[in-house]
């Protein structure tokens, strides 16, 4: 069944390895895959435009479905793979709630990160503000103490959404493994940091691994005040 | 079951107004609400941080179960009320691979919304820039084009997603009907003037109606030139 699937993705793109968690996840190796260059501007080939007209990464097919966005993709295979490898949404209806509601604080999560360590990036020289990276900076902590707090109630050793991997780590576990790159201090999160090495070598997540940071394992330190 | 719900909402907040529609698409009448006031502050009172530690609306509680996020809400009530009510979620995975995309493209559609008629409320005085707003009003427009593309391709009378009222047709219609009270031409984009005069008079989108739009049916003029 993999075979049909086609998967364009770029390096660096926690959405991206959010789909290749899942495709791990539901036994489905052996998927055709594209590694595109979002500093050559391949995520706006025609290659990506014939199936994803907004131009991003990832760009998902399957047969003729077409999935992009990165969640819907994880919704898409664990319905349409339900009792293939992992079981990613759990049966009881309160796991679920909080799987799901942390599914989507996990947006905000992710909005926030990208908010303090590609600020350059999003705003154009002549619009940046102190006061706003600042704000930024202020609004990360706050996300990162409200998650300190929700690893903090589920107990030690506990997944994101409760005592089983679901489709809540799958979208979250690659924001948690920038942070870490980006040089957050599992000191000063040390449930964050707990939640990390638990889920690093999984091997959904080891096989998925971005490549440039196995070719370079020095991360960088934007965030080590945080 | 409905008498064990309780909804705090905020009236202008399309994620109230999806689970308003959610709750009545699953004949969940007769549940707790209370309006609370985005001007008043009330949704940092309290009440709500004990339920919603972020201090938003939608806050929702059914029994013990928190979902405050708009999306959760409406996948749990779906996954709980399965049989209940309309069916939300569409057997076909064909159909459901269209309604998740479409879905959570619906996120980029809201946000884009918000840079627009939002941004004097996002960005403090000090840091707004004539060149930012642009790029928004511009970013919106691309995203407006894209969304008349999609209905042109299902065909007159088709909702977001497809033949049937989804989960997808929840979230985004209270994003389409904040454009067109902000002032968007139905003229320039007619297939979202349909597809909004296809969905305005539905039961569960009637009965959950802004009640401060029915007070001053005036809109603003905002989008005018979008």
């Amino acid at each position: 069944m993999a075979k049909a699937m086609t998967l364009l993705w770029g390096a660096g793109s926690p959405p991206c390895w959010r789909v290749m968690i899942a495709l791990e996840e539901k036994n489905l190796q052996g998927y055709n895959q594209k590694l595109l260059s979002f500093d050559k501007m391949e995520h706006k080939s025609k290659e990506v435009l014939d199936i994803n007209p907004r131009g991003q990464l990832p760009t998902f097919k399957h047969g003729n479905t077409i999935v992009n966005d990165s969640y819907a993709v994880c919704f898409y295979l664990e319905s349409k793979f339900k009792s293939q490898g992992n079981k990613l949404i759990p049966d009881s209806q309160e796991e679920q709630a909080l799987m799901y509601q942390r599914m989507f604080e996990g947006l905000t999560f992710y909005d926030k990160l990208n908010a303090v360590i590609y600020y350059d990036w999003f705003v154009p020289e002549g619009e940046r503000h102190e006061s706003a990276l600042n704000r930024n900076k202020e609004a990360l902590t706050t996300e990162l103490k409200l998650w300190e707090g929700y690893l903090q109630k589920l107990g030690s050793g506990s997944h994101v959404a409760g005592p089983s991997f679901t489709l809540a780590d799958v979208v979250i576990f690659p924001t948690v493994a920038y942070l870490f790159r980006f040089g957050l201090s599992a000191k000063r999160y040390p449930k964050l940091g707990e939640y990390h090495n638990l889920l690093k070598d999984r091997p959904s997540v080891k096989a998925s691994w971005p490549p440039h940071w196995l070719e370079n394992p020095e991360g960088q330190d934007t965030l080590k005040d945080i």
